[in-house]
């Protein structure tokens, strides 16, 4: 017989990094949602396997520059790891004091957000997809009580990304552990505190079994936001269609994995707290000193960084607002819920 | 020459009627958005036409009817219009005292909800996917101030589906007037009060000119829902890509109308002040009356309905879950932000 003619367009192949072992079916699981609904909306002809950290890549060391070069075609990963790259990626993720989940979205989709994160990651070659959002995150996990900000003085924690910056300014010495290290470390003693995420991804690492004392609210990431890099030149190569399906594939993942942490972490509290955690709000004398610091943090920032200062000034307005219009009818409507008995 | 022997595929092409006027750029934008996903992921080769309410059929009445019977592919609606079919409607929509907007779209993506919604939309031979969330809304336009539970009574009040049935409970006397009609009887004194949606789309119907009382929460939505319904002969016949397309298109355009309503939201009820709006909340007692009606109102309804019964106990239990959670971390960050002068 003779070959047929015209053959079938060959599939698009891309490789996926995650940031994230896949032990996190939330944030893993993300990603995974994400190449799924693409493979299925393209009938198979765009496919993207799915890596979890350290396979292909170090989970978060060098990434950008892998993306950047491409070495690999997209990660997905939280952008405030690469603060020592420019401040500014944690603008596009969580930032103390910064946006909810829901006025991030809102940014990115309907403010600013996304059109001024793309102009500074283009600087890159990474164009940039919302894709997930863990929601506000626990302020982690303490084997002592934290009565007044003198106890931030010394502490030793972990914590991840920018955050640390304003922990040294508060007299904390924040401490750069790989998820996997941290039970250990706290255990023995090396460090003072930890933090994750929240219920249900931290029951897994067992961090109540150490630490009795669990903290609220993660004043450093009210809602961060996990983003699909990707490198710009293979991008610029898809067709319009498959643009279009990487565009609303992520944006499936980005509403699903939130969903996700929200109808988990209920019941992963609940066990946390029938197994005597002790969940404790933070002092506000230790919220006031965090704001204090991180805002003049951002102060500074805009001094000497041009591109903070063009994307926070937006950023910065934004949530102006939307905490001026959030106070009123959805605040209400939560706290008379959140008062009955259901 | 010879014509080719493989025929390009036709392009399917659906139309959609929405419950909503153009004017409504938010909700009515959010099946434009939808459409144009869904063209471009396909590359032209699914074309749906969105048409405003009333212009292909009723905007509401029959609805649920044309859909069933195939005379319309799909529409996009506020379910709860629907509770006279059957109160079931609602749940998949907003009830009093029920889900935020996070939530709902827990409950739909990784709860049970959509999958008992589906199960029992497809009674109606409907298949429906999430489209949208206006948020927590606000609770109307009063002529006068709203001071005790007497206030309610007698009041006449328009108020759009299924929370009429607890205003009437209150004592209150709910009309049914379309969207274009309320300002005129707002003004003339026809009706006492008129709730629509929150300040962006009610500045634009201009009711502070003639009603000075803008009430808050919206206990009856506090995150209602908007769904696609599709014909599911017709979703049967799509081909796997074109369902897989359809369901993006709606996740994206959900998380796009939620977004758009949030960043429009804070301008609008800044010069809604400025015009001498008086924004004040519902007294708590009127609160507990509403809540105390709307309880008894959901148990009798599980006596007489075994729908209703089978997914508000679903419902009810994650209600339950969400606000134990919810009131930890993510409110004592939402307050924190809101006293913070920003």
């Amino acid at each position: 017989g003779v070959a047929p003619a015209v053959h079938a367009q060959e599939a698009i192949r891309w490789r996926l990094a995650s940031s994230f072992p896949k032990a996190l079916d939330t944030i893993f699981g993300a990603a995974e949602t994400f190449a799924k609904k693409v493979g299925e909306m393209s009938g198979g002809k765009f496919q993207i396997s799915v890596h979890p950290g350290g396979e292909l890549m170090p989970a978060i060391a060098g990434m950008v520059d892998n993306v950047q070069k491409g070495t690999i075609e997209m990660v997905h990963t939280a952008p405030y790891y690469f603060f020592g790259v420019n401040d500014v990626f944690a603008l596009g993720c969580a930032i103390p004091f910064g946006l909810n989940s829901r006025q991030m979205t809102a940014w990115m989709y309907q403010g600013n957000g996304l059109k001024l994160m793309r102009e500074f990651y283009s600087k890159y070659n990474i164009v940039n997809f919302p894709m997930g959002n863990t929601g506000a995150q626990m302020g982690g996990w303490y084997r002592k009580e934290i009565k007044s900000v003198a106890d931030i003085k010394g502490l030793k924690m972990r914590v991840g990304g920018f955050a640390g910056k304003v922990l040294t300014r508060m007299g904390a010495v924040p401490q750069n552990i790989p998820g996997g290290e941290i039970y250990q470390a706290l255990e023995k003693g090396t460090i003072d505190a930890a933090e994750w995420v929240g219920p249900y991804d931290d029951q897994k690492l067992g961090f109540n079994k150490v630490a009795p004392f669990y903290y609220y609210p993660g004043w450093w990431e009210g809602g961060p936001q996990l983003d699909a890099f990707v490198n710009k030149t293979a991008y610029d190569k898809l067709s319009p269609e498959n643009k279009a399906i990487l565009e609303s594939a992520a944006a499936y993942a980005h509403t699903d994995m939130q969903a996700k942490y929200d109808a988990k972490n209920p019941e992963a509290l609940k066990q946390l707290v029938a197994a005597k955690t002790k969940v404790l709000p933070f002092p506000k004398a230790v919220m006031d000193a965090a704001f204090k610091e991180s805002m003049a943090l951002y102060t500074e920032m805009s001094e000497s960084n041009p591109d903070w200062k063009k994307i926070y000034t937006d950023y910065a307005a934004f949530r102006k607002d939307q905490n001026l219009w959030f106070r009123f009818t959805e605040m209400r409507f939560d706290q008379f819920m959140q008062a009955q008995k259901l």
